[in-house]
């Protein structure tokens, strides 16, 4: 048989939910989740935060409002921020670091490699001159699996590390957890590993995990509490939220399946190596390709039948659970048919 | 029989997905919202235009996302916005219209009936001095049905007289219709007969109709390709969000079942004032009861199995799908037998 | 002689700075106020406190700033304020209220008088449910004397009950002290008297007072530094703003002869009435008459070589150290002459 | 004789007022800026409008609040802006480019000299990715002299290729010409020709001038009526103004006195080169020296009678016009005797 469906690889967002997940949906328990507190929304959230290593979790409808929602309890007015270059609270968050959060951002280099900064550049960075009339650095944002960098994974040493310097310099830390599950599978250490010495961190049920609609928010109790009704200002408290933490819940066991797709990617960069692409080794679900016209090699992977983004001035290919390795060798083969 | 489960009078939002609902749920063709825009939410949001009789409409995770998304596109620092004492966007949105929208508003009495202000006040109201340093008055907000004053309608002259006045006045509309179904049905007319004049509208999926989350937000083209634009930046962009278009496609086709819920909470007004309570007659599905001692009352009703809120410094009652006539019969048999 | 000139009162904003103010800012010594708080500065910042019965104040350009970033300070997302209709801060300030200081106003009733509230408004206004999806309001913003009322000037014994009111419901409180000075002329108290029970309070060095820039805002050590901080952040950290505060010195020094005004704003109602306005008696330098029509009015009293302003649905006559009471008969003469 | 005060040079801001600029204040003819735009106000900004190639100006308290001004004016929620790394409005103005004028930063590095960005980067970092989910970029926020680069001068022609590239981009540019009259003396230009292809300007009247208080902003008639608009918002619109105005027409009388200073920083420069420090040529005022230890020296010249101030972990000393060419020789025996 030909399928000549086009392989969608332009991101892990497009995820569909599939019988077993429908069916949670569909005989979820439910109650008034701003009177209540829907009771699937209350299982959800202490699943989440017991595999994040915190004492407490939100649902929020998307990863954007979870780092958000983050991001304005931990900035003021006048506050100064560090997150990595290219990092998504900066890119693809339509400035609301800045302006609804109030934070001004200082981008940190990727000098560790990419995506990741160093600890160093956090205690220079954070060191600033006092007096009434200068900014006060008061958070570090890191992001792991960081997207725009290729999904690289932050080690844990460079964690402990970038985790000390934030304290040593009385910065907060939150961790823009969107993949964190990829990264912990990556490293073959639970997530909670990777939020040692992090005071809040976002993770996105949807994405590789597959549920449709939905992030978690996670932190001290006292964070939550605050972080519910910053939700329900920004309009994203809901009410039988039960049906969508329902698919959060199938979601978060399958954190183990995401092995395959950082396989299937490590295969496809290979693939696109062998027929002469420009392609970095991915440590996760991420293949970034240095192409010489973006553009053009989009349209020419869309005619093909895969699909892709650019990012980073590159050429971006995502793998998920609704790719299958033989999807992934289909595609390399019409790229290698297409001569692109 | 005995049934012995509190009767749930606090909110038509408690309503939960029956199984039709979940089922739709369940079948529903999905794609990814931010990419594509995803099939069922585009036919949600095509059928929710045409009943509101605009161009176009936007699902949004709640009302409030949906009058703040509103609220920011209609508003600036250094705008004045008109509504009636009591709104929903001045007392149950966090302040969202003032701090993030930017607009200081100035409240209209109820002197045309409760929740219902004249044309003659908006006109004093907008009409202010000119100068650099003067307040620009460019909205109207208005509510309907209004929640804080009972569920009650705006008849539709008087809905054209306020119109003419905040078009004469160089004021823009919006209309909060969270409950504007309930208002249809109660005045007999197509819901879009209430958006006559109106620039934009919100109006509930979930509440009367059912659906476990989602509001739309309605107005034209250019109002929604911004307001699409603005709901990405708050965080209330989903992905496979047809899971929640499905059941909102559902709920629209069950608007003229909002005449039971009408009818119980003329019964449940009717009882009450039989048993001594001070009511006023409901015109939709919200019923509000002048006690001595709020708190006191509500404490009563809970203990002998109804369960109300507090409003407006009364008890409020609301009749939703998830009440039947024989529950409202319960509910007044136990009222009367515990002698609140 | 025939003096044509037109007698201005419009305000007692378009005071000028005489000799002698003139003089004492040419000799000021100044310093650099952001490196090093220029002497001048300090000393008037030291001498308003004393004045305002604070332990510490600061001078700002204006009193919109200075009220701007008292409630900066005081108000946050979600936070309700409660201020009396038609009060500065929500007519004259340009929203700022609102869209910077983060707060949603809730007028309070002219219950007690013109321009003042009662403290049973304040204890039910502050009074609201609870809940994570409820607005907290935690300020009461006074204004004394209260401009859009005609000048009004909150007696003693109602501050006090205002006060109470507010301290009793977890409110605190602003004082929008403008013209401050003249409540406590026409009350013959200190100004502190006027702060008891106040968090902070703002009093305008120009208007009455005759400096040609500035005000200053008033509160405890720690209010203060903070305040510094936030003029800085808007623009209104000057260099060396000596010059401006040795005027700011001098009319300080002036605040019995605001009686002088007082005066002559009694015989301007005097007069108006006996020849048929119909006018309020004025408490302090204000003078509000009810006309027909109002710009007609104003038209013709310009013609007549006599300025006023349009406010609250009348004209508004402002009596100041510029007008002299031969300058009051003379403006009498020329309405009456006109036959307005 | 020996002149033991320290010599201060820590900032061009401490300039004080001489005999003929308090002269000129106290004989300033004033009004009421808001209500009938001051006489002198009007002059100066006239006048400034004149030297800076705008056909209008407006007079603020402070560069940071003309800054501010015209980046809410430029800027909207979701817009991203390129400015040179280390400059003004990201560093030293409190972050209110991003939390109060709603931009998102992304600074732009050195590749052309000491704070130049190149115009290929400027065309590079403006063309970005677009789709509803991204930020916009609108603006370009250039500084000449660049304050924190060591006062360093943007050369005409690179100017013009920012200014194109801004064009073609199709972004707006600001320019923070808080010292733009040192940049105009240094290049021996008139300071319009430093604002060509820019479309909003801040200058200092303070700072090297010697006014005590106050800066411009200028640009077309739209922006300045808009700007007086947003000034009057943030409490900066100010009564009798006019007594600054006068001090600011003198100051701009002064521009070519600027080269003194530029004479007096290359020979503080040689002179410390000359005892070993290590320091760059300055191109105008301000002379940065690299150290091992920056506190450790300012403490040390601090006792030595000399002031300076910390910057980019450099040690920043600004010749003025209240420091001599006597002075400055007076600096260099104090430094080299305590051989600092």
């Amino acid at each position: 048989m030909t399928n000549t469906a086009p392989i969608d690889l332009r991101s892990d967002t497009v995820t569909r939910p599939d019988e077993q997940m429908s069916a949670a949906m569909a005989a979820a328990e439910v109650g008034d989740d701003v009177l209540d507190h829907d009771p699937t929304m209350r299982a959800l959230e202490e699943r989440a935060a017991q595999l994040l290593g915190t004492t407490a979790a939100l649902w929020v409808p998307s990863g954007t409002m979870g780092n958000l929602i983050a991001l304005m309890l931990h900035l003021k007015r006048g506050d100064r921020f560090l997150a990595p270059r290219g990092s998504h609270v900066l890119h693809h968050e339509l400035g609301s670091a800045a302006w609804l959060a109030g934070g001004m951002p200082d981008p940190l280099e990727w000098s560790a490699g990419p995506g990741r900064p160093t600890a160093e550049a956090v205690r220079a960075q954070a060191n600033v001159a006092v007096g009434y009339d200068k900014l006060n650095t008061t958070l570090l944002c890191l992001e792991n699996t960081h997207n725009s960098a290729g999904g690289t994974v932050i080690p844990l040493h460079e964690h402990a590390q970038l985790a000390a310097a934030a304290r040593d310099s009385g910065l907060r830390v939150h961790l823009d957890g969107a993949r964190v599950w990829n990264a912990s599978v990556a490293l073959g250490v639970p997530p909670a590993a990777l939020t040692v010495g992090v005071d809040t961190v976002q993770a996105c049920l949807s994405k590789g995990l597959g549920a449709p609609v939905g992030s978690v928010v996670a932190g001290s109790d006292d964070f939550v509490r605050e972080a519910r009704r910053v939700r329900k200002m920004l309009g994203g408290g809901v009410r039988q939220g039960g049906v969508l933490a329902a698919a959060g819940l199938v979601a978060l066991d399958r954190i183990d399946a995401l092995a395959e797709d950082h396989e299937n990617a490590r295969a496809l960069a290979a693939g696109l190596a062998e027929i002469g692409w420009e392609v970095t080794r991915p440590q996760t679900n991420i293949v970034l390709a240095a192409v010489p016209d973006v553009r053009l090699t989009l349209e020419r992977l869309d005619v093909a039948g895969v699909r892709a983004v650019p990012m980073s001035g590159q050429v971006r290919f995502v793998t998920h659970r609704d790719v299958s390795t033989a999807d992934i060798k289909e595609a390399l083969h019409r790229i290698s048919e297409a001569r692109i």
